[in-house]
């Protein structure tokens, strides 16, 4: 066990880097008064939501920690066959598990969160002297949040796992963090797209005054929404694909060892069990060195900053490969198992770099869907849906072969290697996701302060190649998801057998393996179900931004009605308001599709049985997976659209090309940031949530 | 086998119905020189575009009959054990059944048009008089084609079953009406989208000239556009359904009898076979007598016309129940199978009605987002695709309710006797759905010929109400598409099977039924494709509209600019050259998406082998029913929520919220007319090309 020691030797490490890096940060100038005071603004919009929202998801977790406790725990219902339950009776293991998983992930929220409100200040400070200053710090504050988010996640798996040794309860951890990424990317999602479009449409539809314009009352909610929603949302959504794509490599340990084809030797089985913790563990350590290898000199062009961003990457990329062959090798595993994290590395990047080629306008995807901009909004529309449909096809193709390959040589087990191979460079590839908020916010922030206009053409240099590490982030995030998904529902169908199968051996009769065949009625229901719920939960959350950016619409509109002096900059705008009104629209939206996507997998477990369970998970993965993907490229591609229209193209800025590409980056703000993402979280949800009430349904 | 000529005979009377028909319709006075010259361009144009498509496809039809020669008549790849081929080989018994259902639907579709183009001038010369008359004539017309659809089915079907007297064969036959039902939607779905969008766009949006306006180039080839894609599509379309229903439960009956757990005399499985025809051609005659209950006498409001509508429905509904009754006692069958009857003719109008509730204006949802035109056309289309994903749920559940009730009754058999159920009273229902675009275009001729305003008030009265019939017709459209390619993705893996069967037993080994297990990767991949080809196909379906509207604009924006004195009308537009670029448009563009959907199955089935192909078909079908349900239903809903504010609500005409609605109604152009319906053909032409080509896989 002494793998365990060096897993939480490497959270440690990550946590300390974390820590070092937040004192650095901190130092740095926080800028005038007027910057301060802009940042206090937002610090404290982000945190009435961030503490708004955690109070509510308490609520939740708390009465989830006792149908844990309750129905698996205690199991009053008396599902778990002695022989499985052994002395885990009596015991809340799951139920604390759930707990720590929750904590875990709201505390790597919080952390993120915690840092980019106080980087963006700073951030802006630096754009004053240069780029590459500027970047520093908002990269920084990005890998406080990406090594957060692996080093609290490697050592509550690994402490959960050394405390219980029981595979099926560290399940209940991943349950933990599935909750609280599911509320958060929701309702930060609602509220960043609510402030957003509410802002733009009053602002630069209505009105005519510039993004970030400190008239505009929606400006402060505008910028809280990207820390609490592509900061804290991603950070959640990401730290849940960590743990669970290790949860799901270990629950299949057993199955892997059947596949590999040995006469599995018990010490064969906990070094598979160890191997996905181990490669995190390297991980970690490739990431932390990975983030030296970006190296922004003075005077460096924006390519070379991209390229710098990319050798961090795939520099870390080849320590973990080195690690892994090295590992794979020592702990005397089939050398299989290091192509099958080759593969998950390379697919993690096919796709995200698919995503960029379908949603930058270096490519001629974007710039196609830019010159429809030339006859009107109607045919953006058209042109945009369109280029996300058929942006589906390499992400799909992707995940197929890598399926393919991965359980061709370890089955389901391979599977879960993948998305852990996938996601080990996560500490890297999430700190250069997480700096683009900041980037952004420091963007507004310079805008505000009426700093000078190179201030703002740096911060903007900066956004835009946080756009582009964006788009791969979340073709990125979908991938893993998906991989994560599919290996989450291959345990699960392990959990059933095993159930079943001491069931049987109890009641004498004879053991069945569980089928999902299609031709059983009872799958293909829980396959149309489940292929439904991204639609139902897609349109729910984005009816829930439309609402609530209606509801901000108004309010701005308000203000410039009854503040005399508004319009004319003579007078200030009340933005706390406006930041309440998102808090508000959140939290009252977040909640339906919440409650939808934990109910439906045990409504239908419940009612079809575990066979309808796995159809639906199933559906939800393919269905939920191009929805994903289609939303995401979508808006991607509108959003650049309108920004290369804005760099000159078609007319330039005021033009009606431009105007045209505004309606399409505003239907393509609640694709990518809401309803999108939220599907990532909605197929692992669901799948662990299989997982975890598994013996309910038998 | 009486029963054969019962279904003969019953197809005759159909034909007969609508040769009766028809003399009345020519018989009516064909207006005034001017409304017959607009009258004649329209039907050159649409004869235009059917002898060019039928040109195109007679190529496609001659390839793929030779292929069915070679590779499953003449089996030359020797793939089909001899016990199964009998002395089915040397024979091209497949190719003549393909060669059959393709001239019956292009037959079908041919004749609708036909009397469609004809009847257009004759139904604006009745306007003239009033409501009633002209309703008359465009509702005959319609049952024309509804009668011509079903009369000309029955009889291929019965025809060629009772020559090669092989459930497998007829296959072939609905194989021929799917390949053309799909180039009919696609091609036609591009033309008219093309020319609709390329006239809203130059016409309305840019020089604000009303819509059908004489001066503008693209009026023509959107009145061709209604017939070459609103009638001839959808005939194809049901067509195809309709006899794949036929077909499917025919092939199934076998199972049946197993599944309704008796002994299975001969003559049972004989009686099995007979009841899909039985209940057709009752439902022939129910639809005839139907259409009789239509009445309309003058001085009717528009809500007692569509009641009346709803009685002739409604009443042969219930004299094929009647019938089934009979039937099913006096073929000594389990009365069980009424009752599936009953099921599905119920979850057809309950989809149908669903349709209607999110698509009307009379309801909230569709009032719901006329309102979000008030912020503009971003809120439009968000709030379109919402409510598109949220009229998912109910078609979804309906289906998967039918599906279980049917499947418990009866088996896969059971699923399609619902799908005829739901078909049985097409005769009808298609003729209420049919009868829309001749409205439609009836209108666009009052408004070319400079008649007075009330008589475009009477056609865009009948337009509206074909709005609603064409609503309920699309979700009927898709709920029987997806029973009907269920029951054949049953059929399939019963062919499968029994090839299997005698192949084990030819070679000595066991038989082991095939299995289409989600736990078998193979499977798995097979599903995420077909998942994914919905999307791809809607994808380049909506690029090819995309890419044909602008051919237009472009050549609408020419005329204007080119032809002096157009705009002031004193010049005549260049109708033909407008009518050719949509021609050519859809010629070229639908020649991939056409490709694609025929050779998916067979390559997946080559490559990664019959199970994968199942998963595929389950994939295809239960992505492409929901995104064919979104699709259809955002787009009515943005249609009718532009004609709710152009009736007066939020500013009426001319308003900004009405130029936002606009913008959503041109997105849903694409949507409702062109890619969501093709999605239809997409899932039973690939489910009946994994049927007729099963044996090559194995």
């Amino acid at each position: 066990m002494e793998i365990l020691y060096l897993a939480i030797a490497a959270g440690v490490v990550a946590l300390v880097f974390a820590v070092l890096l937040t004192v650095q940060i901190l130092k740095s100038d926080p800028g005038s008064e007027e910057v301060q005071a802009i940042g206090r603004a937002i610090q404290e919009g982000s945190m009435a939501f961030l503490s708004r929202e955690y109070r509510l998801l308490a609520i939740f977790v708390v009465g989830m920690t006792i149908i844990l406790a309750v129905f698996i725990d205690l199991d009053v219902l008396d599902k778990v066959p002695d022989t499985i339950a052994g002395d885990n009776e009596g015991v809340p293991k799951t139920a604390i598990a759930y707990l720590a998983g929750a904590i875990g992930s709201a505390l790597a929220g919080f952390i993120g969160m915690t840092i980019a409100v106080r980087a963006n200040t700073r951030t802006t400070v630096q754009a004053q002297r240069g780029l590459n200053s500027a970047l520093r710090i908002a990269f920084n504050s990005g890998t406080v949040m990406g090594v957060s988010v692996v080093g609290i996640g490697l050592i509550g798996i690994t402490v959960v796992y050394w405390i219980f040794k029981d595979a099926n309860i560290i399940a209940g951890f991943g349950f933990g963090a599935s909750s609280i990424a599911l509320f958060a990317r929701v309702g930060g999602g609602i509220y960043t797209k609510a402030a957003d479009v509410g802002a733009d449409l009053v602002g630069k539809i209505e009105l005519g005054i510039p993004e970030d314009d400190p008239r505009n009352p929606a400006t402060v909610a505008d910028n809280v929404g990207d820390n609490v929603g592509d900061v804290a949302g991603m950070g959640a959504d990401l730290f849940e694909s960590y743990v669970g794509s290790i949860i799901a490599t270990i629950a299949l340990a057993a199955v892997g060892a059947g596949a590999l084809g040995v006469d599995a030797p018990i010490e064969f089985h906990d070094n598979l069990f160890i191997l996905p913790i181990l490669i995190a563990a390297i991980g970690i350590f490739a990431s932390i060195i990975g983030t030296f290898m970006v190296r922004t000199g003075e005077g460096a062009n924006m390519g070379r900053l991209l390229w710098s961003l990319r050798t961090g990457i795939f520099g870390a990329g080849i320590l973990v490969l080195i690690g892994t062959a090295i590992s794979v090798t020592m702990l005397g595993l089939d050398f299989k198992l290091f192509w099958i994290v080759v593969v998950g590395l390379v697919a993690g990047q096919i796709i995200g770099t698919s995503s960029e080629v379908f949603t930058s306008y270096e490519y001629r995807f974007t710039r196609n869907l830019a010159e429809t901009a030339e006859t009107g909004p109607a045919t953006v529309i058209i042109g945009g849906l369109g280029l996300g449909m058929l942006s589906t096809v390499v992400p799909a193709i992707v995940v197929v072969v890598a399926m393919w390959f991965a359980n061709d040589l370890a089955g389901t087990y391979g599977v879960a290697l993948a998305a852990v191979g996938m996601l080990s460079t996560l500490g890297i590839t999430l700190a250069t996701d997480a700096y683009g908020p900041v980037a952004d916010n420091a963007g507004g922030i310079a805008e505000q302060a009426h700093l000078p206009p190179e201030v703002r053409e740096r911060t903007d240099a900066l956004d835009s190649l946080g756009n582009t590490t964006a788009a791969t982030g979340k073709g990125f995030a979908i991938g893993s998801a998906v991989l994560t998904a599919l290996a989450l529902m291959a345990a699960y169908s392990v959990v059933v057998d095993n159930i079943n199968e001491a069931k049987a051996l109890e009641e004498g009769v004879a053991f069945v393996k569980i089928s999902f065949d299609l031709s059983n009625v009872d799958v293909l229901m829980g396959l149309f179900v489940g292929s439904l719920t991204p639609f139902l939960f897609a349109a729910l959350t984005m009816q829930a931004v439309g609402r609530a950016a209606m509801a901000m619409v108004n309010e701005v509109r308000r203000q410039f009605r009854e503040i005399p002096g508004l319009l004319e900059g003579t007078a200030d705008a009340d933005y706390a308001r406006a930041v309440d009104i998102s808090t508000n629209g959140a939290m009252k939206e977040m909640v339906v599709p919440g409650i939808l996507a934990v109910a439906a997998p045990i409504i239908v477990g419940a009612i079809l049985g575990p066979e309808a369970l796995g159809g639906l998970l199933i559906g939800s993965i393919a269905s939920g997976f191009l929805l994903a993907v289609m939303m995401a490229n979508a808006g991607g591609a509108w959003d650049n659209a309108k920004k290369y229209i804005e760099a000159g193209a078609h007319g330039g800025k005021g033009s009606e090309p431009h105007s045209a590409a505004v309606v399409g980056d505003t239907v393509g703000d609640p694709f990518k940031d809401t309803s999108g993402p939220a599907l990532n979280i909605l197929i692992k949800l669901m799948s662990i949530v299989a997982l975890v009430f598994a013996p309910i349904f038998l």
